[in-house]
């Protein structure tokens, strides 16, 4: 009998196989077990993809916000495959499906998601995976967009749920032509334990992956249809622009209305009041309702802060304690294990994001909340679900902690999107395909310099990140921080813990943070345009100085030396620039980091001549220059023609009235424009049309005397009044 | 057509499935996609195996050194299994296999292989690979070994060389009923970031896995059976026991001829010459071939060292250069990419092990080299092959990562055996089932701390370890390091960058190692008769604490406190301890770390008496002491009733005569007995049942006076001549 069984077993299986290879024929061409060439398939312009071995079940842009911006991607430059097709080869093999791409010897590799160091990712490998803060691992981060940037105007997006790992110019092929000398370790003194490759390979553990190219021509067209191509990046409302501070754990509704109070009394800018855990009476795991000792009246106290002019922001994670309204509902639609006690819902099935949708929207949205921080959506590995775990949709534990962040925030965005009402909010988990989503990343790590690099960094992979500072203190440390925070997607003080407030700082102190909050309220109409700009062309608001033009990146290589104690491999160290960026498209921000610098530090200075912000004095022209930097102000450089449009500062973006007068600086010698947007600021009538264009122009008459124009356009009339120009680097 | 095709293809599936399940179910009971309780089928004496979905194709069991020693296993107690088995469950889901066993709350888990840190491996997440040194990494080490021992006595193998991840009882199931109770974190500060759970899972990427479970009844006892499952523990020849001597790289034959005189000449024990890469033309990668310039006669040199006793070992890697005449013969038979330049040829493939073996045999065996240093097998992910890297036997170059270091071992040891010739030597990388291989492991990580919890942990997983020194320098560090090497089972100097000899540590200095490494020659009978319970019983030459009858694991646990910068989860720290061990029966070590314990240290005690080492006197009984240890000494205890067998220093084992007069010291009041075992110490004859045992036992008669007695048994004529006891505690 059993016998039998094998023998009708084995013909199955051999039938089987032959209709398998005989079905591929005419549509899955890459997947074979040895290495060839791929297929290409225009997909948008711009963009093309292939499949290697099967077509994945569950890609990251099947997650995105919206569909891919064509007409956007239409107006961009035309554009050829970007990589050499003979080169570009694949195969699957023992479980994996890998690709191997081409890479140059000069190039540089970007990207790979929400990165704490550096900001060159060549000849290095990353086996990504979403993950806490955990030391300064390059591969087990919130965000591991398997998506790279590279130097030479193109990107290359791993579609996979699954984990990718991507070996950066690292993978010598066997049959490589191009292969560097071989150099004998005992006599040759230029002998390197790590050799760069021509290939960027990547593989998957699975039946198959897809693999997109994205052209330019420049790096930073790269990314722009990357966005694009994920819906355009998000545009959140105006009030999440503001100044956000989350408020004590334990605090009752009436101290956090008292604390809110005395930031309008100090004159200190605030727009969102964040509450903790301690809103619910269960967490963790959480239970979704409000603690009736600390919260008597939820409706009353959000109404009250309504009419401050405030908005309040709910901390939440996804896991459900028993006695939460949505335990029994939730749980068969739950994963086999628990995380922190609490059952973690299958939020890749429709059923559970609605029943999430129907409970917190009418709970929580319905009475006027208008945010959520979704925490621990990324997971310690000692604390969420192992790998195998079983989730009702079929995905495994790993594919859904890829995913998790990613469906967690298409959950709040559709709830809050269903009510023509945008949100803005926090999320500790995010990956591939998220562009379109108004969630800002956060993290445990504190420290100054990862934070900036992780704002350098997420401007290639589609994500926001906030360096949200914990402490207020009488140092140089806090009014940097604060300074790096106002000049970010989300300017927060998180105190959740340290019940921590702004002029906490000492008089000084308190000064200059105060200045470095009011000047982010002042820039609001650069912001939001910087956003908007975002939204519709796909230019990431924070940019990585690799991203902007007239900028050479140069890495500094310090050769190792042989120490059989502490290098044994006589390893060299790359030291890479991740400490400036830029804030839309004229304004060079260079933070400063008391412990390393003092109060001056080394600017790169694109090619141009570049201004001071504050003074409109030249700084420098294509050079790196050393700035001393008081503590009340920041280095911040505009471009020569760069216009930034002004407020008075604000309490919060309540205050703004109607008519609200704007100042527009113009910098430098040459002609220039911007284009300032506005639209009501908090519903989706922006994608029925319902917004407005100002066309800002700075231009040189026959005299070389300098004049400013605005033009309007649009069907949205904006909530600016009187417009004054200011040519800062003419005037005295 | 196509439509047709997809039909035919259904309707195969369909079938094919169908029959799998009606065959699955005489065979394969253990493949549900839900979990199940698993069936266990008895493999040996207190051992057991199940297989969750498909058998693997490569269990790391079919690569160890002989087939399990049955009659060993069979003098052992007889044992039930020692798990609850309803308790025991498994399933395949999205492609994962997954395994769930119980695990009391206060039960210890120790083992998962090379661990550099700590010792308790409970709480926390283990997703295991073979790599290089690269920070701390818990799971990223040299000899990932997935077989865990616990506390209860008992030990569990994931036998499988695809990677497993093991959830140290962290992973709470949705359905568990034992849930630690929940607490909110807002209020009760009580609340803790991990909870243990009350299950280990551990899964593997791949269609099916095996487990092995093995009995106690002690956590040494599972110790045994696994080792006697992989064929008992290695027997190294005698001169493998005595003192290493890695050379500089640089040097020629002369320099090192000369050098290895200076041992002689100044009194210092030596056994090994250590050749590094300079021996060959070309290294990195390597041609195998000897450099005339450094070695213009390498058999007369080698001779020459073997007429002074010593026996010379060469650094190797598996990367073959075009230049290598392995390289051509190799070139079809090796993976897709390549490792420093270097071809990877396919150890798991019988023709590559026959290739290697005839060239290196005829070239380097058969002019004498007694051993290899086979470096680089664990591969930085920066250097190594890709995951998906193709090798011709159908592996991934995931898996071969696993297994390459375990083929290399298997590959050398057996070129050594078909010579009737044992062998000892060095590897970088090891895996389960490695206990028969006459192999130690070394690393790049040279932190004393970490090389001490290496050797503790090491005797959880069947592997050895050398804590080998780099430098030797006019410090305490150089002395206590060298006394931690000698306690060691490869006590080894490795000079290759630094050309330290051991008399450069100051003139008491010198003094203090001459005594560390002579009191190491003194111990050599002691020494090998350890080894021999390691292959006749399994019981590991070095033995954690843990392990050790009398002794109790009392962990510290330091609370942790929120910290919103520093410790933001208020994560509670662990302290255990893995700083001292026993070597053998009878002698615990107890390493002085000068950094951390300047010249005295605390040192627990197991239940009953101990006596110091070198004076007899009564230190302390199951208790925690401090003890103050001058330079030249080293903190030992022997335990009441212990006999340690000594021959007076020998320059090396060579010099060891026929007739040579025995010592043995008798510790404590308690009468005792030892095993001492000898053969031939270089062939493989003791198999064919040429050996010795003197049972050498301690009595006490009717006057309370202690006597000792020696009796001989076997086919082999001991080497020992005169045999005088030294009751130690007893005297004057």
């Amino acid at each position: 009998m059993k016998k039998c069984c094998r023998l009708l077993l084995t013909c199955l299986m051999v039938l089987l196989f032959s209709a398998v290879s005989l079905c591929n024929a005419g549509e899955l061409k890459n997947s074979a077990n040895k290495l060839e060439p791929l297929e290409w398939m225009s997909i948008a312009p711009g963009i093309w993809k292939t499949v290697i071995g099967e077509e994945d079940d569950l890609r990251l842009t099947d997650l995105r916000a919206a569909e891919a911006k064509v007409e956007a991607l239409q107006k961009m430059p035309e554009v050829k495959f970007p990589l050499n097709k003979s080169e570009c080869k694949g195969y699957v093999f023992d479980g994996k499906a890998a690709v191997r791409l081409p890479f140059g010897k000069n190039e540089q590799m970007y990207g790979l998601g929400l990165q704490f160091e550096g900001m060159n990712r060549q000849k290095n490998v990353y086996h990504l995976r979403t993950d806490t803060f955990n030391g300064n691992s390059h591969d087990r981060i919130h965000a591991p967009v398997p998506f790279y940037v590279s130097s030479e105007g193109y990107g290359v997006l791993i579609n996979s749920s699954r984990r990718v790992s991507i070996y950066a110019a690292t993978a010598h092929g066997a049959d490589d032509s191009d292969i560097p000398p071989r150099r004998d370790r005992t006599t040759d003194k230029n002998w390197q334990y790590i050799t760069q490759s021509s290939h960027v390979e990547a593989s998957v553990s699975g039946p198959g992956v897809e693999i997109i190219v994205f052209a330019g021509p420049t790096a930073m067209d790269a990314v722009r249809r990357y966005n694009l191509y994920n819906g355009g990046g998000c545009l959140p409302p105006k009030w999440g622009l503001g100044f956000w501070s989350r408020f004590h754990s334990q605090w009752s509704a009436d101290a956090i209305a008292e604390a809110a109070d005395e930031y309008a009394k100090m004159d200190f800018p605030l727009d969102v009041v964040g509450l903790e855990p301690g809103w619910q009476n269960w967490a963790y795991p959480c239970d979704y309702t409000w603690n009736n000792d600390r919260y008597p009246d939820p409706a009353g106290f959000i109404k009250k802060m309504s009419q401050k002019g405030l908005h309040v922001d709910l901390w939440i994670h996804a896991y459900l304690h028993p006695k939460s309204p949505l335990y029994k509902p939730m749980l068969p639609l739950s994963g086999s294990h628990m995380m922190y006690g609490g059952i973690a819902p299958d939020y890749s099935l429709p059923d559970v994001r609605d029943k999430f949708s129907d409970y917190m929207g009418k709970t929580l949205v319905d009475i006027g909340v208008s945010g959520l921080k979704i925490d621990e959506c990324d997971g310690g590995d000692d604390v969420i679900w192992p790998d195998h775990a079983m989730f009702p949709s079929g995905l495994s534990g790993e594919r859904m902690r890829a995913v998790y962040g990613l469906y967690l925030q298409k959950t709040v965005y559709q709830m809050y999107r269903e009510r023509n009402q945008r949100t803005y909010g926090l999320v500790r988990a995010s990956n591939g395909g998220a562009s379109g989503y108004p969630f800002v990343l956060y993290s445990d790590n504190y420290d100054h310099s990862c934070k900036l690099s992780a704002l350098c960094n997420s401007s290639f992979s589609g994500i926001l990140w906030t360096p949200e500072i914990g402490r207020v203190r009488e140092d140089d440390d806090s009014i940097r921080r604060m300074q790096t925070v106002c000049m970010s997607p989300l300017a927060m003080l998180n105190g959740y813990s340290s019940a921590a407030k702004p002029w906490l700082a000492g008089k000084k102190g308190a000064k200059a943070i105060q200045d470095a909050m009011q000047l982010r309220m002042s820039l609001l109409p650069y912001l939001y345009s910087t956003f908007a700009e975002y939204y519709f062309e796909g230019t990431p608001p924070i940019r990585a100085m690799s991203l902007c033009e007239g900028y050479e990146d140069k890495i500094q290589v310090v050769k190792g030396k042989l120490n059989d104690m502490d290098n044994p491999y006589a390893v060299s160290k790359r030291i890479d620039k991740s400490d400036q960026y830029m804030l839309g498209d004229s304004l060079l921000v260079a933070p400063i980091i008391p412990e390393k610098d003092g109060t001056s530090r080394s600017v790169i200075l694109p090619a141009g001549k570049w201004y001071d912000f504050y003074t409109g004095k030249f700084a420098g022209e294509g050079e790196t220059i050393n700035v001393k930097v008081p503590l009340d102000k920041m280095a911040l450089f505009v471009k020569d023609g760069g216009i930034i449009p002004m407020i008075k500062p604000v309490q919060n973006v309540a205050s703004i009235k109607d008519g609200t007068k704007l100042t527009v600086r113009h910098y430098g010698t040459k002609a220039g424009s911007f284009s300032l947007y506005d639209d009501d600021g908090k519903t989706f009538d922006y994608e029925k049309g319902n917004f407005a264009w100002i066309k800002l122009t700075a231009s040189i008459d026959g005299n070389g005397k300098m004049t400013g124009k605005a033009e309007t356009s649009g069907n949205y009339k904006p909530i600016y009044g009187k417009i004054t120009w200011k040519f800062m680097s003419l005037e005295k």
